[in-house]
């Protein structure tokens, strides 16, 4: 279709790569250009991303080239060098699934937004630049946003599970089938790397300091992140309710639940489920999303629907896994 | 849209009448018009499809309605007295998920045509009711076929290994998790019930009879289906490549591959991968699809989109799971 | 040997007692005598117990005999009336796994002691009646006690995982392999029925109130419990971990890691594995047990050591799984 | 216990070497002396394989010592190389874990016995080498040594399946979770190279030539194979299961089974399951054993029972998995 939008995909081997290769192979209105690799060029991408067979016959390439948008899927901290390193027009878009962005003001010569589209999507639409949310960070703000909106966070105590591909294609012991089949494990206990753009964000809707202390521990799946925050709340489920049920109301990717969820209601969409439970004045708040869409390249196609005008849903009505 | 197709589903709660809906909720030229539960009648449909949350506000309903396409989604055996005690229009189409009418001849006033597009697009065409392969047959008769057209089947042993979904949504001992994780059990041992419309198939294409010795096996996964097929076959590993990408050459789900498959590349799409190897005089060919799809609910959808004319691959365009 | 122990069990079919069972079988001073099954009787306890192919020929009794100890495996809240209706020889041993039992005063005309060794081992040793300790009851207290003991317990926020052993035997939505493989769901949240054996015992220990708000959740495998608690503590890593190390020095089934643990450490072990990590002034303590065996029947057998002046090991050195 | 024997590991951080040590270290008769590591010595036995915590402060070493046996648990093909290249004692007894002695008159300055203990036990009894079986050549052997003893064998097709460990503990894109999580895949299809090693034992026994066309699968599960061998027999299956019995009748960790068998059965045990099933003139034969234990470490247990004259079972009765 000759009036798609060109993307290009940097770093194009790896989950969020791939992820980004399926949902664009689909979408209405915007068409794959190119996706660069260093070490697999001018191999087929299905001998990369073996379910793409019979989907493209495209070719990783080395050779950047003119394109719409560029989604950056290099390893942390490797994207600010890279724009630094390579000239790109400033007609092309850029979207970073890295977290080199992320915190406002690191690079006074970049206009990064950051791109939680449930949480200022209008500065979304009119970005250039956008640095997508971490997966686990999205899950929590989606949990904690219409409480931060209600100035209503203090102390949050947080614990969250992912899966393996949140850990990345490159093979490491604790990715390692025999070990992590049927195991599950902390890492990072109260520091991981995502608390500072969670807090950033929640800090600035709360209108106050809000302490996040998470503990992140690994899954024996692949995809799908929950997450469940305890904190003090005095007022009544349904109030609460209410409250994000009118905070997510013309949201189409978020769902607030008054039946009990579960993680794989998610998976394989780019949709985030959340629930809430009380008991005396403690409110627990659960949020699941599929770390490698809403948490990585689909919540990044959702952003460039934004930024081109197009629907947001455009491209990410997809068939849920359900089982 | 006005113009789309108006599609009923008889049995909406289970496991392939769940996916028809996920595939009509999204497909361009059909919608879902009602889907018949005598258990959930007045439920939403998301209170049992929990995945569905945000896709549909509708409700199971209890009452027939008009319709262009009706899809039986029945236990086995039920769909013929099903008929009996329902009048449908001769206007209404009739794609069956049971086995009732998969073997030719069975009820002399039913034209059921057998629905494997890819023996006999069109024949489904032309058909107004349709007899949906089961899902083992499917992977075995896509692995066979090609062989089958060049007279080369003989004896042939087969064994094949299927999710927790092809056993169904009711609970039973082998779908307790604690039983079926991490575990590997064979179940209807030579004696499947796929084998009649297999050699059926088969033998029409073949003009002779073929032995199908077939165990199937439990697997700890719930979709997807894989299938390594063994037997004696002089012709060189290159000439039977040659034979199978020519006979499915125009087929846009059924995939020949010169690298090593894995059943992961297919779950979630409405593909089949298929593979090749050869030792000596012994042939053996792998097939993987996933069972709900490809190998129920998905090709239903073809088989639909076949006999109303619209592009084959409508409503089936499927981001993978991949991982 | 006809100086072992004779034991009874009520209740041999379920989870709990099939476990209690595969000890018996291998333990060096006791003996199964009998298992009472109101279903089984007259089956082979292989029969049911599939993986004691080749270790016994003994089958399911419907009559209660004469033993040294019996332990109770009933569905909770069965246990009391059952002891009621049946006449015990004072000179037997009683160990109920169930519920009834575990909270102090409740029923004045027994003499349950709460088994929880590494609390209370010499009220156990002179014990005629043993209330086994809850599973998460028994995961989260070994992961506080040592706290507890230096009155360091205030507000705690507990995340626990386990395995679908957790749910028992009978079949439910929530333990049928297509929904439970790849998932995870909160349950019971901060009303699970182990918290308050949880507060009679810190709270005892700790000589104070403590708030535990435990968020459980339901884990994809069958065997295994991991808790994460999360509370403000001002002391330092080091000096907590010589406490730790200090309260569980003489304990041969309680282990303190300065490494990270994974659940998979303790899977088919009567061990518990304990990891503390600590950022500012908040700490948090992981652990890890068998839900079936320390939580459950090994704890059970642990308990009759002890009543009976066994080693408190023996029968319980068992092979981890490992991978 | 200053009378057991001294065992040494050579290739201690794998998996068949973690096995061996969590064997020995409960070994009623035989103690681990060390066990040998180039990569690890110094390291404490239990930051590698971690379950160990509590069970052992032994280091890995780096120094070959005096031992009663020597396992060694190399990579395949390294066992002679280092054989040759350090100074055993011929009063140390060998047991090789590898596939380097397996066939018969390969190194004619080597007297190796082939370890299948039901197969040859009285040439075990009197071996100082043995050369323990593969995992995949023990399911299958198993499964089909009865038959070969009554000279039935001809051609036999043979799907087998097995776990991640089988792969080794090498990171692997094979053993990456987020591939082999509920995904299947064929391998060496047709050419595994336990086929030479099956063929001499079959042969042998058959007194003639037999056909073994093995079509090996990974599973999603680290330890387990599950075998299912079709072949041409007239005999009854109560025949062919008389004769079974007999032949393993005096066997402690082979049973034949007349009710279905199931992977999981055998996890965690040295036991080996096996299930006849036949259709017309058409055989099954399934079996099960996990491939750490019965498919390699508890078989070279077994083996060295058998060559000190210790009883057969000593060490190696194991509580099952079950779950």
């Amino acid at each position: 279709m000759e009036n798609k939008i060109k993307a290009g995909i940097v770093g194009g081997t790896g989950y969020t790569g791939g992820e980004l290769i399926r949902l664009l192979l689909n979408h209405p209105y915007a068409e794959l250009a190119f996706a660069l690799s260093r070490n697999a060029a001018g191999k087929k991408i299905y001998s990369v991303h073996q379910d793409l067979l019979g989907e493209t016959e495209m070719e990783f390439s080395s050779e950047l080239q003119a394109a719409d948008i560029l989604f950056l899927c290099l390893p942390h901290k490797e994207s600010q060098p890279w724009l630094e390193n390579n000239k790109i027009s400033p007609e092309t878009k850029i979207i970073d699934l890295g977290n080199d962005f992320r915190l406002e003001g690191e690079f006074q010569n970049k206009n990064f937004v950051y791109g939680l589209p449930e949480f200022q999507k209008e500065k979304i639409k009119g970005a250039n630049e956008v640095a997508n949310p971490g997966c686990f960070a999205s899950a929590i703000q989606y949990a904690l946003l219409p409480l931060a909106n209600k100035k209503l966070l203090n102390q949050v105590f947080v614990t969250g599970v992912t899966g393996s591909t949140g850990a990345g294609v490159k093979l490491q012991d604790t990715t390692h089938f025999s070990w992590r089949n049927n195991n599950i494990s902390a890492y990072k206990t109260l520091s991981h790397q995502h608390l500072d753009e969670i807090k950033q964000t929640l800090e600035s809707e709360n209108k106050n300091t809000v302490g996040v202390h998470f503990v992140p521990w690994r899954g024996d799946w692949p995809r799908g992140i929950f997450v469940s925050a305890t904190l003090e709340c005095d007022h009544s489920l349904e109030e609460l309710y209410q409250a994000y049920e009118e905070f997510y109301k013309n949201e189409p990717f978020v769902w607030v639940s008054r039946e009990a969820i579960n993680m794989k209601q998610v998976v394989n969409t780019n949709k985030c489920a959340i629930q809430l439970e009380k008991q005396d004045n403690m409110l627990v708040v659960h949020s699941a999303i599929d770390n490698l869409l809403k948490g990585a390249s689909g919540q990044a196609i959702q952003n460039m629907n934004l930024m081109f005008g197009f629907e947001e849903q455009a491209g990410l009505k997809l068939k849920p896994l359900a089982y």
